[in-house]
């Protein structure tokens, strides 16, 4: 096993490490298909959750992940914290050093807020998401979900569609996925793609009909419904009419292709209802796989502070 | 023992199998007795507390049967959510079983939604309060306690007093107990009793000294006090007058009758707090059972998946 | 060991009862610097952190002392709660003693909320903060600090700054520090400080410097900003002049001074933010003691219910 002691990003990460990470998930994996499917692995180990952004999904998967391990949690919500008070983060995050725990995850508005962390601390820190910069996790588990479907990422063509500039979820896609060896497009608004986008190894497609014609697979991410008044977004119905995926887009294709979501789902907006329940799908195996993703998190940084075996 | 994978409601639950539920409850009251009333029954078991309604009592009465079950707990509010994204229940849900998440205790507003979920989950559901439908653990912790007073239900005489159309209490009363051979009457202003009390099986009863003289226990309803504007409420003084249960109004009846109340108590409006207190009350009692029949609910659903040994 | 069933505040307690908490938590204290700081001691103990006010270090502190000792947990925020609904605290205090919850820890912004607790119920209570009452473990756990450091309270020369009339935390340390035989002195805005400090057995200086220049030790009070407006408080920045630790203020005593701070820190108020993280400052260490002294409370009140062996 690879161990690190921080999971900050995908970028720059090596490629025999984020196989380490999914290999370590695949055997987690096979842990969460037990009748009990518990494991004593990180018994005496703390977990702090620290999410200044309201998150369900992301953070129940962490806590999750943390007791099936066995480890013990403790869930802060910035809401109703010393944050209020007017408390850097910096002091926070001494402060739950000291109290010596072992493992910080934390997810905040700010890019960079986890890598500060890390910088300060003597616990290991997982970015759970920060800003739209990055989401580890999220990358990591989609790229386990398409390993698990396609056996190797070698070559596959993966299409990310939707606001890709302001998504972490599609910039920790594209670190792994590039590094994988997989060839990744984008598609979307012109307002909401990178104008980086050849620096980070990916294609531009403008049209979707075109994008999934070539495609093995396709990440569509959630709309932030937000965003609309922002001037960079067009109407709902123009965004669904130009870049929603519907059954009939994805039919004209044919050719199986993999549909994946990071959730929670708009129906109706970025993607059809029959299609995010249909047999291309595979959003209920990325949750799945994520508390598996999640569990390997864990397991790899506390690994680091040989708190744990190795092996 | 009986198992059934959900726990939805009391109607239509035959008489064995609530039986069956008090009978459990009872040897769980005798574990929390103990200095350390702790059994590692649903150890490695998984439950999420998914409360769209805010909640302490039962929430807390739940998570502490889990724990006292040695099952990992997560609690989910609703108000911190996905559910806020424009999450549908469906989807919450499917991400839920997606997650390997054995038991779902949900308390929602909408009527049926504990239903729904058993629909289309794997997962086992125990309904802890949908809109003015069901509360069936409430219920059952009621009649439990009053076959711990009083041995048995047959022919016992049982007065609901309050707001019984919008109370899900008093329906999950009703159910089980006139199943369990009691005679249930219920009394309140006109405005606020339920049309259907014929086919519920119950007697309607105006007058509140009179339906007193003629009863074994009497449960007392919370006064929703947000519900005086409605117009189907008179106000809290003539409430009073009519319908709250006063020390003299009880001592009038010349016999012991045994009082309930679901809480939280609002002393002064429907119960006098000396009533609250006095020997006629077992209301902490039904606190305590409370507990015991979370356990045998909890129990009994997972029994069902054969996860744990069923005897 | 002493036990005592309720811990609810410093003043009368006797000295070889504080030395008895120290000695515990000086233990404890080791259990933390373990790999897997984790005793089975409260295994099958169920613990309400029951916080009416929003608290984060003092809930997590506790919280995590609970898991260090094994102990079940359930969290109880008044936001989301019976309270809401009117319930009166005496009534939420018996729920919690019906369910047979062996400790609560309760955080309450009346004065006495704990004592009220503790007189109506069997379980054991901690008082984590009443109002501008006590803040026993707080008190307990400076107290700590300072003979980790000294060796002794014997004669040392402690100063306690700022709003002391209106600190919980002061009025803790005053009890405890006069008690273990420390004389201690406070300092502040005159419409700040405590008429009745000579019945305290302390002395009141009106110069920080002067004050300074004597002292061993000194426990800087954090300045609650919104106190600005009752007009007993002098201008941020005025007050900041006139009682705010710089390092200028204390490196013209010329000689070493413990600098203490309950936190959270308003950096650049009552205290800079050189001196905050410099030799001098102790902080940190009062977050990691902190944890230890809520495993002694909690332990010594669990060991007066018999529950736990004492030794």
């Amino acid at each position: 096993m690879q161990t690190r002691k921080h999971l900050l990003g995908l970028e720059g990460m090596p490629r025999e490490e984020i196989q380490s990470f999914l290999d370590t998930a695949k055997s987690f994996l096979e842990v969460l298909s037990r009748p009990i499917p518990k494991v004593p692995i990180l018994r005496g180990i703390t977990v702090v959750n620290l999410f200044f952004e309201p998150s369900t999904r992301t953070r129940i998967a962490f806590e999750l992940a943390e007791k099936r391990l066995s480890a013990d949690t403790l869930n802060f919500a910035a809401s109703s914290s010393s944050v209020l008070k007017g408390e850097t983060l910096k002091d926070t995050a001494r402060n739950i050093e000291a109290m010596r725990i072992n493992v910080v995850v934390i997810r905040h508005s700010a890019p960079g807020a986890p890598h500060f962390l890390a910088n300060c601390l003597k616990s290991s820190v997982i970015n759970a998401g920060d800003g739209a910069h990055e989401h580890p996790t999220q990358g990591l588990l989609d790229i386990f979900t398409l390993r698990e479907h396609f056996g190797s990422l070698e070559n596959l063509n993966v299409l990310i569609v939707g606001d890709v500039t302001h998504s972490r979820v599609a910039r920790s896609n594209i670190h792994g996925l590039t590094t994988m060896g997989a060839n990744v497009s984008v598609c979307g608004p012109a307002t909401l793609l990178p104008f980086e986008a050849e620096s980070l190894g990916v294609t531009l497609v403008n049209n979707l009909d075109d994008a999934l014609s070539e495609t093995d697979a396709v990440n569509i991410l959630r709309i932030q419904l937000e965003r609309q008044k922002t001037g960079l977004f067009p109407s709902l119905r123009e965004y669904r009419n130009l870049f929603g995926l519907t059954m009939d887009r994805l039919e004209k294709v044919g050719r199986d292709i993999v549909v994946m979501h990071p959730g929670p789902i708009n129906r109706g907006v970025e993607i059809d209802s029959e299609v995010a329940d249909s047999k291309y799908s595979v959003i209920l195996q990325q949750v799945t796989n994520g508390v598996a993703i999640r569990m390997a998190a864990l397991y790899h940084v506390v690994g680091a502070s040989g708190l744990v075996e190795s092996n």
